[in-house]
């Protein structure tokens, strides 16, 4: 999944994770493909962007409420992806949790 | 700048600015970078982060208010950047305004 999102009107939730990865991929490829698509699945999932260079990674999810946001985190195989992603994958990253209060999109 | 914006305590104020380029650089690099040293001059300035691959580019950048983003928005070398990037480097682009309410980070 490579492309925008396309979210409804605000207000709705957005979870910002911002990495930086450890050397080598150690499963993590795959995993993350996975979680993107279970993700997707969830109650509430509006949209998802992601993108990674060699200095960073930012992966943007949209939700529509504070509940889903939660759910979600507290998700069983979520939660084992959390915690290789603290012990193997992740030198550092940042997660915050925001609400959107306005958008704007352009097309050309 | 490619790391991790360092934040205050919450509540404060992302700009999550997602976007799909056109072809070729057409002086795109040398703005981007010229505008990313401005914003880190603006007035409520927080911190930025920034990713981009084949698919997507993400730029998130963090204020202190509402007042500080709109100050950025209207700011002439970035009113001019913004132009360029309608009438040419980007294809589309999504911009949300959002109020950070939680944030969590991990170090290794």
């Amino acid at each position: 999944m490579s492309g925008m999102a396309k979210t409804p009107e605000p207000p709705y939730y957005a979870v910002i994770f911002a990495s930086q990865r450890t050397e080598g991929d150690n499963g993590y490829g795959k995993m993350a493909d996975k979680m993107v698509e279970l993700a997707s699945q969830q109650k509430g999932f509006l949209g998802l962007e992601s993108a990674r260079d060699e200095g960073l990674g930012i992966t943007v999810s949209y939700w529509d409420s504070l509940e889903s946001i939660k759910v979600w985190k507290e998700n069983s195989a979520h939660k084992a992806a959390q915690d290789k992603g603290r012990s193997e994958w992740y030198k550092n990253f940042a997660l915050r949790i925001c609400r959107v209060e306005r958008h704007n999109f352009f097309e050309m």
